[in-house]
């Protein structure tokens, strides 16, 4: 396999400790690319940074109107949120809405992903419970399909259950290409992640960014979810979390997106681009340096949206003591 | 830069999800390769995989005889220990059998390693201190060299304090080599480390597990410490750790130390052979899997060995909910 070019450097003093490798890609909707390294071609698996193209099954089972579902709800089943009184609350109220509860949840329970949630929890002496699970507004969204297609929710995080069934449609609609069950695994909230190339889906992403070659609702559903999302950032991710801050500082411009072991995936929307960004090793602070460094170069930063970036791409590395020995840092 | 191979890899369902690049290096005293892969000459912070080496600093003092030092002190100068009860307990020994104390650790503090030591700590409503530094061992040795050499230990995490220049002194007499300045960073414990390349520190560990190459009190030195390691492998690392299972399953055969981001060191001593492995990402799991591999291939392992290696070779990966859902594992 041709080595993916370095897109992260860790450095300790004056000397790079760790390299990061990865591709990414920036294309509009009819699939030009932008801009690119590496192997774009090679299947990745997205992981939760495509959480509001799995959310377009909402559309597709009519839940988004049958249960008039809200902005709010909206964001937290594109999140991977991290479990702050915020995203609790916001979920528990999403459950009762459309009449189902935390034990409906297939996501399985971890503490918060905020530390002073978690700490917060711990020193109460609560446990945690599948509402703290980052990722159950994308399961509660799961149940709203359920229940908008009238069907049992039981099993709905098995690859064979209808849920999963519509929400494999409305991805493979939209980055315009069928997902292989070869290339099917098991996700942390124990969904199916189906592995395709990173063209596919930046491509996608600038498809939702637009409406272009969508049809026309899932052109306005897209729209509607990347506006959910881009104005509720907190229930997106967390306090301090670069989607969140990105998102805040874009003011409707940027739709960014985590996913698990080093995906970046999102769209610049006033472009009508989309992006999509693998660090080959997984690592996460490095693929956020490599996503900060892509929207330095390529999303037009104002000031204050160059200050957020560059947090990003040049984090300080502290040790025990506090003190600063290095750093990690885009080399994109 | 040459990419390294491909050395662990992580699977997701049957697809590989993240790959790991890295270097490595098996050779004998004299500094023949016996097998290598990737660039062994490109500098690595050895970071804590060489504490054995930075151990010897308490032989050329003459604190190991002069404070008639112990085994399980040596066991403890060359750990990154877990914060267990017989960790912790042990360094307060060492302390308070060298006339000093936590308070003249310069480590700083941070919580225990082993998650029930850990939740212990919490629990009883216990701060860490610098005893749980999993450096708190190699430390007190440190506060032992300035003991012997009769100076003040205040500061003795700089470089510049002659207590780093005698551990500095010792490890290029070891790897035969000047360290540079150039390429020197500070660790997560405050002291200095210094990046050289990998084929340095395997013929270091060679020299170590044979004598070969080295003055006659440091070949007694290194053959002691290496003996107090590999007899007490719980105070090395922890309970559960590769090190420890490794150095009890190979009841004094391997010599085996980690480093932070992904550094692998350790000797083979009845074949006299050293070893030196990085990954170039710094991924901690992957880079046990890349040493179980080397382990496997080239320490002619029994059942029981094998067993051992076998289990971090090929590490499942689990989700949330408990379900397996891929592995690391080894591609050496």
């Amino acid at each position: 396999m041709t080595a993916n070019p370095i897109l992260a450097e860790q450095t300790r003093g004056s000397t790079v400790e760790n390299i990061h490798r990865g591709a990414y890609v920036i294309c509009d909707a009819d699939g030009t690319v932008i801009a690119s390294a590496g192997d774009i071609a090679r299947p990745v698996f997205p992981r939760s940074a495509i959480k509001s193209m799995q959310a377009l099954a909402m559309v597709t089972s009519g839940a988004i109107d049958s249960l008039a579902l809200t902005d709010a709800e909206l964001a937290l089943a594109c999140a991977s949120h991290h479990g702050e009184d915020v995203h609790v609350d916001g979920v528990a109220a999403f459950l009762d809405h459309i009449g189902r509860g935390p034990a409906d949840l297939e996501c399985g329970a971890h503490p918060p992903t905020n530390s002073a949630a978690r700490k917060a929890l711990l020193a109460s002496g609560g446990a945690p419970t599948a509402l703290h699970n980052n990722c159950s507004g994308k399961h509660s969204g799961m149940l709203s399909v359920a229940r908008a297609l009238g069907i049992d929710a039981t099993g709905y995080v098995e690859r064979d259950h209808p849920v999963q069934a519509a929400v494999r449609k409305a991805i493979e609609t939209v980055i315009g290409a069928p997902l292989s069950e070869d290339l099917c695994g098991r996700d942390g909230c124990s969904i199916p992640t189906y592995a395709a190339p990173l063209q596919g889906f930046a491509q996608g992403f600038a498809r939702m960014a637009t409406g272009k070659g969508l049809p026309d609702d899932l052109a306005a559903a897209a729209k509607r979810i990347f506006d959910a999302a881009t104005s509720h950032p907190l229930l997106v991710a967390g306090t301090g979390h670069l989607d969140t801050l990105v998102m805040e500082a874009f003011g409707g411009r940027a739709m960014q997106k985590v996913g698990a072991e080093g995906v970046q995936c999102g769209a610049i929307r006033d472009k009508g681009w989309g992006y999509a960004l693998k660090c080959d090793d997984g690592n996460i602070p490095a693929s956020q340096a490599m996503v900060a460094g892509l929207l330095l170069r390529h999303a037009d930063p104002d000031a204050a949206q160059r200050d957020v970036l560059e947090r990003f791409a040049h984090q300080p590395l502290t040790n025990v003591r506090g003190f600063t020995v290095g750093e990690m840092r885009s080399a994109i």
